[in-house]
Formats: C-alpha cells, structure tokens, sequence
C-alpha cells in the first residue's frame, strides 16, 4: 500500500511530507493507521543530526495512537479495531529483561530496532524508487500509517481521544513513571525537578499524584511558574535570580535536600546539580534527560558515599504493554491531565512548523492530527 | 589521669608513643580501656596528610575493643565492666537520620566529631604542658584508654576475643554492610568486588553469607587471590593479564553484568569500570572506598538511564549499637571469619612498624595489643 509520511531524508535537513510505500505486516507484526502523534524533543535529537546513531533516510516519530488495521500471522493479543498505542520499549514478557521485575527494557528486538529495521532485518517503509526508508524506535508515527510488532503496542480503551493519549506513548509515561515505577516516591516526600518543560511537567503531576509534600520547580524561564503551579508544583526556583550557589539554596529551601530530585534537562551540569541537591542520608536523584552525544555527569564520589544515589529511568521504569493501558485510564478518569499541555496540532504537512515552535520554546507538546 | 598513646603530632611525621593526660569522662560519656585496635587505611591517610580535614596533633584509630571503666552523669545503657566497641558513625537513636530507616548517618554530634571534639566542644586529651590533643572520628583508639560518647559505643558479648572484634568497629562491619544493609544482595545473585584488602575480603564473606552465585575478585596482586578464595571468591581477575577491555571481560564473565559491584579501592577509576561492569537494566554499584582530596567519579549518563544505580556506603550502613553487638555474635558462632584477616599482632609502641606493613602490602589487618 501506499501512505503518506513526514520522511527524514537526511540529518539537520527539515522533513519532507511525502507518498512512500509500506508493505503490510509479516508474522508478529501490525498495521497501525496513526491518528495522532507528538513531536518529541527525541525525534528533533534525531532530525537534527545530534545523534550519533540516527539513520537516514528514516520516519521518524515514537508517540502515537491509532487503530489497528491488519494483524499478521500468529497475532493473538490485537485484532483489526483495536486501539493502539506504539511502544519504543516493547514488552516480550518472555525475554531476561521482562522476567525481572527491576527493569522495563525488554531486549527481545533491540538490535533491529537500534538499526532502524523490523525484527526481520528489513524494512516495510520504502521510497517510491524502491529505496528503503528506515524505521525509527521502532514506532514511525511520522507516517499515516505503520508497520510494528504485536509486543511493541498497547492495546487502549476505545473511548479515549487519539489526540491526548498520544502523549502517553512517550513523555506522560517517561515524566509519571520516573515518580512511580523509577524512584517509588512516597506519601509526603519532598523533591525537586529540574526542567519544566514536556517531561518535567509530567514528572510534577506524577509527583501530586504520588502525595508529595513539597514539589520544587527549577528553570530558567519564568513563563514556566504559571503552568507548573497548576500540575502540582509548590515553589519554583529560576536559577538566574538565585544570589550564591543554587545547591545550597535548594539544600535549604527543601531543609537539607529534596527526598527526590529529578532532571529533565539532559544537561549534565544540571544532573550534577540535581544529584548534590538530593538530601544527604537518602536522597536519590533521577536522571531522565538524554545528554547530548559523549557529554558525561561528574561527582565527587562523598557525595554518594553519604547516602545519596544516582539513578536513571528510560520510558519512566514503564513496562508498556501493562503500564500504558493504566495512565491512560487515569487520563480518562481525571487523574492526570494532558489537555493543557498540548498547546498546538496541526495537519502532517505542517509537521515542520512543529519543530520550529519547539525550538522556540513556544509550546510544550504538538501534536500532528492525520 | 594519665594514659598511653601513640600520637599524630603533624601531618606525614610517625606516629609518636607518650603519656598524655585524659580527663574523665563528663555527662553522657564513657571511660573505656582500649584492649586492641586495628590499624586502618583511614588511620594513614589523616595521618599522612592526604586528608584535608586532618587535625594535629591528635590521637587516631576507629577500630578498637575495650572495656567501661567509668561512666559520666546520666549514662543509663552502659555500666562499668562492659564489653565495647567505639563506634565512628554513633547511633543516637532520636535525630532526623537515626529516625530514618534509609541511613545509618546519625548527625547528632557530627560537627563536633569533625573538629576533633567532643560534644561539649572540647578535649579530653591534653599533652603533659596542657596542650589540648584532638580526638579522631570521635573513637581514639590508639591510646589505652580513651573518652567516647555513650551513643558511640556498642555494647558486646564478654566472651569474645578483643584482638578479633575490634575488627569489626571498621572493616568487617564495611565490608559485610556494604553487602547487606546498602546493597540488600539477594540469594543467587552476581557480584564483583574491587579490591581484596581488608574491605574487600569483608565484601566477599558477606557475599557469601547472602549466598551470591558468582564472586568475582579483582585485584592487580596474585597473592590476593588465595586468601580471598578461601573467603567465597568464586572468580580471580587479575586486570593487568586481560586483554582488551577490562568492562568487555567482567560483563562477559558474568553473563551481561553483575548484579552488584564494589568499589574498596578508592581509585576513580575503578569506580568508573565497577559501574560500567554492573548488569544492565539492574545493576547496582557500591563505593565503598575513600578518594583522594578532589578526585571526582565521572561516566556517561547513559549507563544510568539504561538502568544502573550508582551509590555509596559509609560504615556498611550499620547503625553501631544495633547492628555492631549481632555482627560479633555471627563471629562467635562461626557464620562470618575474623582470624585469618588479623595478619598481625604488635605492641603500641611498635604502631609505626604496623603502617609499614600496610604501606608494604604484607599485611591485611595489623592489630596492636595494649
């Protein structure tokens, strides 16, 4: 068949809206028509030819929804009209990974997956020449319609709107889940987040939703204050305003460190920054953010040998296929909120305008509507 | 009255033996008789003049065994005749951290212990013209008798041999926490341990003891390797004999990482190749180990995102007057092994001779007799 997609023809260029071919799902394998996708600041990582592991010509996109159209052989747990939310971290349920329950990152297809292909060592996405088109985490929700495999979807209730769940393929899971699965915050915790954009919002509402005492906002731009204030945040802390050095003024503000403390930045001073304000005894600090290609974190190691930890989270600790379907039923049921955050949508054919307003710091998410 | 110690008159000289004054003991301290002390690689770095915190002149050693001579006004827990073991890392039982069930940190006479004080912010100790002498780690040891607060002695079972047990006011009680208390191993698990000194020995038998599957031991010295089998290394690695890359042959070996690693080098770089030699998704690395002054642990954030902890331990996360009283006891019933570790036995007025040792690799655990 033929669909259309934002294609990704080479690094640092804008992306091209175009007919490409897709072949239809082999064994394992679904085709999804995408409703609605995110723009991620990963796929703009991608696009812009920062990462050193992008692949081109590629569709890029990991934070869809949409409703499945055709099952391949052996299919069992998805049927045509279901509602699907794709996975960037799968859930095989049978592989090391998925049997051990301290870790979500299900290995079952991650080396065709990291190589832009399907678990087959191929392509379904080609360019009208023939030429293959690579695959993109597994997901390429850039295209109106898509080819993944049965353990990288989430089966969603059908009543939930495409164009808000979407969210949860990526930053709605990464920011809630980082709280919840990654770092257990409890009932009265204090902590801190640094980054109040996408992720840092949601790691903010994961927060309220966890019953934390006191959640401090940390950024640099104070437009920031008015939307964290209304996910949850208690006090917000722009660092330019801050006399003197910031972590001892969040060691006070938060009376000798913040339980939690998390960054989404993915600048490695701002880790630093956030491990050396966990509290001293306890205090765990959480990386979210993706650091920019050979960037490295730094401590002195005191700082870990009094009792803080250092800890990352990837798709925030969430095993897709279980977790996704429950924030989705928390969205419906008024739990969390995504409305507000999606500031913009738009037709695929202005995907581009997207990615502009995301540098521009202008919206927090949008979301492309097929 | 007067006591005998081996002094630490300034910074790189040796130790020098004397009779200093020692007052008795005022509200809520105790007079213990010190019948054995260890000599620890804590000891010769404050001694050295490598630690930048270090006071002179002062009386060191943490790692000793006595008895109660005298107890000060409202010492309720404690009586005259007891069996103690001076704890650096005191257990209050009533501050912030001792209520904490996540940190052995007790801060309540934190800052007067770091200004080589105690808690009424004076001496005990003077030379014989009236010259105040510091206290060191709030313990003293190195002199025959010395004055400790009531929170910083555990109280043990007579019938244990003083020459082993002071082992375990420090290195034991490290090496074994680290294991159980910090990184909670679990039955069957993987482990790596850095370093087989006297920390490192300690982490093997309390491996052991939480029945890891797989102990792997690296050190740069062959010899290490028997004395540490005999403690439950299942695996030697001596780094100078692999070929290629030290973390591509630990993982290897390990079959994807270890589960657990740990630093007792103090080295930073080997906290770097402990953390990358953890499993991914899982893995958890423990320093355990001093660093030098200024010397700062660094990696990829990428290696925590994808799932690895880093952290620390301080006095294996035991709260002393808790946890030290059980340790003995596993030593008297045979669960743990203290003999083969105390290498050797001198006077105090042959210490010095013991640092020699130390700094010559010949010795694991020197313990001077008083």
């Amino acid at each position: 068949m033929r669909t259309r997609a934002a294609v990704a023809l080479e690094a640092g260029k804008p992306l091209v809206v175009m007919d490409v071919n897709l072949e239809g799902p082999k064994a394992g394998e679904v085709l999804v028509e995408i409703k609605a996708t995110g723009l991620c600041h990963t796929d703009e990582f991608t696009r812009s030819g920062a990462d050193p592991e992008g692949l081109f010509p590629a569709i890029l996109g990991h934070e869809g929804a949409g409703i499945v159209i055709e099952v391949g052989e052996g299919v069992k747990s998805l049927q045509v009209g279901d509602h699907v939310i794709p996975l960037y971290t799968p859930e095989c349920r049978e592989c090391e990974y998925c049997l051990n329950p301290k870790t979500n990152l299900c290995q079952s297809i991650r080396s065709t997956q990291g190589a832009g292909l399907l678990p087959d060592g191929t392509t379904r996405f080609s360019m009208l020449d023939g030429t293959p088109i690579h695959h993109y985490m597994g997901c390429s929700t850039f295209a109106n319609h898509t080819v993944v495999p049965e353990i990288a979807l989430a089966k969603v209730r059908k009543d939930a709107p495409f164009d808000k769940i979407c969210y949860i393929g990526c930053g709605v899971t990464t920011g809630i889940g980082a709280v919840i699965n990654t770092a257990k915050v409890e009932i009265g915790s204090t902590a801190i987040v640094f980054g109040l954009g996408g992720i840092g919002l949601n790691v903010i509402q994961g927060l309220r939703l966890a019953g934390a005492d006191q959640i401090v906002g940390v950024d640099l731009n104070d437009s920031k204050n008015e939307m964290a204030t209304r996910f949850g945040m208690t006090h917000f802390v722009n660092p330019s305003e801050v006399e003197g050095d910031l972590v001892a003024h969040l060691v006070e503000l938060t009376g000798g460190g913040a339980d939690y403390t998390f960054d989404a930045t993915g600048n490695v001073n701002v880790m630093r920054t956030a491990l050396e304000a966990a509290h001293k005894g306890w205090g765990e600090s959480i990386i979210i953010g993706v650091a920019p290609a050979g960037a490295e974190i730094s401590t002195r190691p005191f700082q870990l040998v009094t009792g803080r930890s250092w800890r990352g989270t990837a798709f925030g600790g969430a095993s897709g296929r279980t977790d996704v379907p429950k924030i989705v039923d928390w969205y419906m049921d008024g739990k969390i909120e995504i409305d507000p955050m999606i500031t913009h949508t738009m037709s695929l054919d202005e995907i581009n305008e997207g990615f502009e307003l995301m540098h521009a710091g202008k919206s927090i998410r949008s979301v492309v509507l097929y």
